[in-house]
């Protein structure tokens, strides 16, 4: 039994030097990335018993995620598939600098996870979590995928109290916005919990109004118990049970912005384990997300102790 | 036949990391610079057929920096020099930080460029050319040159339809501002384009006015048929047949300020070259410049869908 | 017109720095890797003007291959593919140290290049090209690149003074042997020069003998001008209208060996080019073979200086 | 329960890049080193389930530890201190190259782990384990160390099924030998195991006699189950009840031969939990010692099928 | 003799690179850092004779820090301890990034200069000096300590014509404010100049008032010549023979905090030695601090002529 | 007074990584590299009080050459010229590989020290020094220097005890062995001590023999006190007073052998200015030389304990 269990794919993340340009660089830094282990992390960090499933070749590159994640104490439920037959998901992130923008090329089509049929995952596990999240990113893989996201969700709602959360995290290099669309509302009524970033309600959801609106139609029309919309620079809303909660990001200076929204997702989720109330979860994922800014990679790489220090705004100085 | 030619010196850029002094770093990052190269591959990046000349010593310094202007897909026309006899100039660079200036150490005297004849290049080829480029440094370095820059303008001239471009790069590490006005002033007859930095045509041609101003009497006094002012912060100043143009900065986070009127006179006739106007060349300049601003080293390692999407003010974000 | 055009694949290649494991590393080193780039490198370098034909991804990726070919010096024929449809094939390499073997993981399945057919690619100047060469790997890589290859080959052999090349190059991760054998044969009618690997010409091509009789038996089976057999440590043998020549590898202490086959070939062909017999060319290809050993990375950066002073016996040393 | 469980110091280690001397070194890397977890930690990657039990401050150093032995599989059982109050142990070290020796400081005195006592340790878990390991380092860290030592080993003997398991480990710049010998003579009787280099079985514990001579005194005076004795290069022998087993190493080229011995261990306690004799144990310990060889820093970063390929005697080579 | 004299503790200073955490990075920069020193460097660097007394084990990492000292032409009077017997102090920093602070873990427990007592230090060349400057570090070290500062400072009265400097730096991980309060007390009267930052002369000192009334408080109440309080952002104030100096900060992009305050000791000591007034030696120090933040590392690697640039204004900007 | 005083060029040394080459490398590692401070740090190190005098650009780049002596104790006597109109030398080193050369490229043509006349010596300092030391290079380097290098050794052997050693240090790309030739045997009749290789004195200064003899014939001819021969891997030889010694070379892995004859100087003298004879103090070069090789730069790392260890055959091992 587990506090939470997330379902995703985890790709290797190749980025050169900070003012190198990929076309020009001799080296790649590494890290693992991937929406649902980024989670999953934040949340371990954070101290929520976190498992992450996935399925990966069974060679140096699968372990090396598996041995990156597994060091922040997340545990892992890997299916491992033959090398010879199977790739890992990469891609390279050439981060911006104003004008210049970010460069992302996706190179995942056909990695292992694809392949991921509902009969090789620990369906009891998913069960008995107290919380299961996945993403928009994970239905958009394959069709195999998107009926494997189907059931797991299903079963995590046959849990007697697992609760599903889902991140919209619409990828334009993956799918269209209708066909985003389409299956999401399949997905919907298995959903919980629903984060989506303002700007994807809009364009894929194709809804409008402000944010508090937005979250109103959609716990209105889907029956979430709870709705969170992310607003970027904007900060926060959440709408639970009828009420509104709003939420100020906390400044960062920004050092690598991937992951951000897992970091916040991963704090929210930490402090709603841990008791809290929606407000102070918004609270928590904001400042665990503002934390995650100052940090090379994908990764929150922080301490409980860190975020509190944010929320109390004790942050900054130096103790010596 | 090629679309640019250019003529000038290129040392190896020698730099300590960055938060790091010349006087104690273990290592220095090693890259080519010089203004005609730097704008041969600005323009050769943009799509133009650029072609650089130089002179160097056949050893693997000297093969290396054609190495990396062919990176950029420069071609080069290169008199190999003996290299027991004949060196590479090399410049020290250890960029500053508020209120730290900037230092530049040159060693770059005696280089072997410093000793080509007008005999060692390919007339031909520039006189082919449609546009030919050099800048105010290139006299400076030796009697030699002054004399060969002279007739490779004339050289130029002598073209059908050969535009004559000159930036003035006043150094005042290589000659006061009386000696290069005097030299300046005797090569302008042969010049078509002239690019000048405001604070050297005040300066070193001695003159007054608004940006505007000093482009007409510069224009008026030496038949220039187009000049360019460029003002730093303050953005650049066209006059082209009588007409005024003005243009911005881009907004632009600097990583490597060096180089970056070299990536402006690069976009300025690469737009020419296919066709722009002097208004739309400002602007093409302009953006490419504030896009190499974020790029360590002299080079404008930079796409033509780049420079437009800062024209088109589509920059910025992360597009996955 | 060029003396040298090769076609094949290259892959960006990634390592982890010495004495890292790619399960732990957190930088990979970048370089371009493929056969025939390889001895286009080597051969380019050494004098040749040589092309290589390929397909890739209009990206940063893409560019990064070309833009590393071409600083040494070799000219590129790119179908450039919609980086949105297509990938660049990648490998990872984790040098071995005894007793730990050399990890390969290729990640190159459904790159661009594997979709190739002949009317993309300059068939004219491959017509006019002295010598075609092309390995084992191309048609390896898939069913359409298994056409593609019989097509180009046969548009060499049209060429009036076109000599074809090919390097067995068995990759056992990409085929079986029975499925190589029987594609082999059915390409040998239309290859000049052979050169194999003693152990593929044994494992593959299920031949016996010692080295000169399996060139010989190969030769009066098809028709080949000239076989070459190379074997390892034990250094290579040719066999040429009848004539056996025989040649020993130069000591060399190995940097990284990946690649040397290739530069062995380059530095083969770049001799035959430049007139030499086939001794000579034996004996240049070892050379520069053993030179690349001493070199990180698939790339032979070398001289013709340096191959000619290992060919006298007169490395070493320091001049100073 | 857990099939192995070793208690110990795991220590910073920080040392300069090949070449580069302590005194004037810009730059150590950082990795975990003491040889209860890295005896962990081979043991874990050739698929034990591994336990390691310490102490350590609550901060990132204290995290830092945890974090990388969990990355290979390890779980943790880490009392941890209050970080105002109480240290991590580091050691510096540079590695020699002939005839320049390698250099080893440690600065552990006083660290957290010094302070164990029994009751901060899980005592049932020792007992519930297949195999107790700790070595001759951890009663000489402290008193109090000692002290504990003995008593965990006492708990580890009631264990209905545990087999403890004792690696001399002599540290000179820790004790003297007769400091040492009295402390081991006293903790011998609750050992089944015993691990012991040729030289210190002469120097600290004073016996004659050729290395199974040495294993028989030892196993007659003392009870031990088995004694393994490590002769560097010249192989290890082993005592089982009564039958003699020799063991040469693997050649080896050596990146890094700190953590050797550990890795022997490691793989000997992994073949022997899956049930393999002490024959084949010695041949897999020794396998995996000459693999640690080959990779930077203290921990056998390696995988079952290498050291299987190691005693298979396949290893080497490139598979592509 | 020699103009300046400074005592007290020097650590190795180990922090990961930027946008790393110390819980995971592989790799530290490593340098020596140390009030006392840094004000020796900062203060040689700009023309001072100066002398830096301590102790350190005879070790490789001990004359590490020698070397770095030295460098910057600082001489050392060192008492070298036996390096098996003790140890260098070290601290581990982390720079923060807001929102996250900067994490400093000391670990300088029981160094070997913890142990020095008067005989060992060259008491002679303490009281020929022209300044004798120690810092509240030296005294919280340890009560061995204590004494010896208080004997130092009495010695340093006796010198005809030298004056005792002394820079409250009080650290709270070191002690309580009480403690620091009452020792610090007690070693006043032996001191001429006092520097104190604002926030501990009213924390520590427990004092109350705007600037100038804390210095003149200090100054009444101790008989100071010269109180120096600095403000942070704020600027520094000096009160010196009743009058009352203000200084604002000179504008600068923080690479590197550590060590601001040393720079302007040393800086406004330098001044002062070279005859400056109290109000110029502000400016210098203020000058020597702003630069000091451009450069990584405690150390203030300056030269006088950039601190004449900045006080001059006419910092800025690329000289070539 | 001091022990040791040298006069001599030091120059930048810039080389890429280990398996990099020049050519294509984007980082140079920096160090200071001059035959007179490489013997004056190797003696410094082992305990003499050593003198370094040099002219230098009174730059970042020179003062980092002097910055990095002094770490090592070296203490050093520099005319600073004006950087605006002076250089410092510079060489690319290109470590080779077999079959592979050493690259060096020298870069030091007009270096200020090239015009340094007596007058800016501190030919006092010369005359009291135990030994002065320079080498064949000093008067190579320009007709000024010439002239000095006679006047400078003629204030030496005004020294009441002040013994001149002179190193031959042949350099073909300086100067032809006819030119050297004439200007060796003007300086001999004012040098005690010659150091040559085996391989100078033959093609150099024309002499036939074997070792012992060579070192007779140039006492018998020119009167020096002490002929040392060095003769690379075969040892060294030296002739005192009528007798002969001989020393094979100590074992060493060599990471770097540039510098290892200084090193050899530099020990050669410290054990000769300590008392020992000549014997001894070849042992101890030898010692000292060995210990280089295992060092990455020009300068002997090493401390007194090493050298004394290497003697004793004690080294190698680890000591923990």
């Amino acid at each position: 039994m587990s506090d939470l269990v997330t379902f995703g794919e985890t790709m290797l993340r190749l980025s050169p030097p900070h003012g190198e340009r990929l076309e020009r660089t001799r080296t790649l830094d590494v890290q693992a990335g991937g929406a649902e282990s980024n989670v999953a992390v934040a949340a371990a960090r954070l101290g929520v018993d976190a498992v992450w499933l996935s399925k990966l070749p069974d060679s140096s590159l699968g372990r090396r995620v598996v041995s990156e994640l597994r060091s922040h104490g997340v545990r892992t439920g890997i299916v491992w598939d033959d090398p010879a037959e199977s790739r890992i998901g990469t891609y390279y992130l050439e981060p911006g600098t104003e004008p210049r923008g970010t460069d992302v090329i996706y190179d995942r089509a056909d990695a292992a996870v694809t392949t991921t049929v509902p009969e090789e995952l620990p369906l009891g596990a998913i069960r008995n979590s107290d919380v299961f999240y996945t993403s928009g990113i994970t239905p958009a893989l394959s069709e195999t995928l998107a009926a494997t996201t189907e059931r797991v969700l299903a079963a995590a709602q046959d849990g007697e109290s697992t609760t599903t959360v889902f991140d919209l995290n619409y990828r334009s290099k993956l799918w269209s916005p209708a066909e985003a669309r389409e299956e999401f509302e399949s997905l919907f009524p298995a959903i919980d919990v629903l984060v989506a970033a303002e700007r994807d309600v809009r364009s894929v959801l194709e809804r409008e109004g402000d944010a508090p609106e937005l979250a109103r139609g959609l716990a209105d029309d889907f029956g979430f118990e709870t709705v969170v919309v992310t607003r970027g620079e904007n900060g926060s809303v959440a709408l639970n049970e009828g009420q509104v909660f709003e939420q100020d990001v906390y400044r960062a200076e920004t050092v690598d912005a991937i992951g951000t929204g897992d970091a916040f997702v991963g704090g929210f989720l930490a402090k709603r384990l841990h008791g809290g109330g929606v407000g102070e979860a918004l609270e928590y994922g904001s400042a665990a997300a503002s934390l995650k800014r100052t940090i090379n990679g994908d990764l929150a790489v922080i301490s409980p102790e860190e975020v509190d220090a944010v929320v109390e705004h004790e942050a900054g100085g130096i103790s010596r």
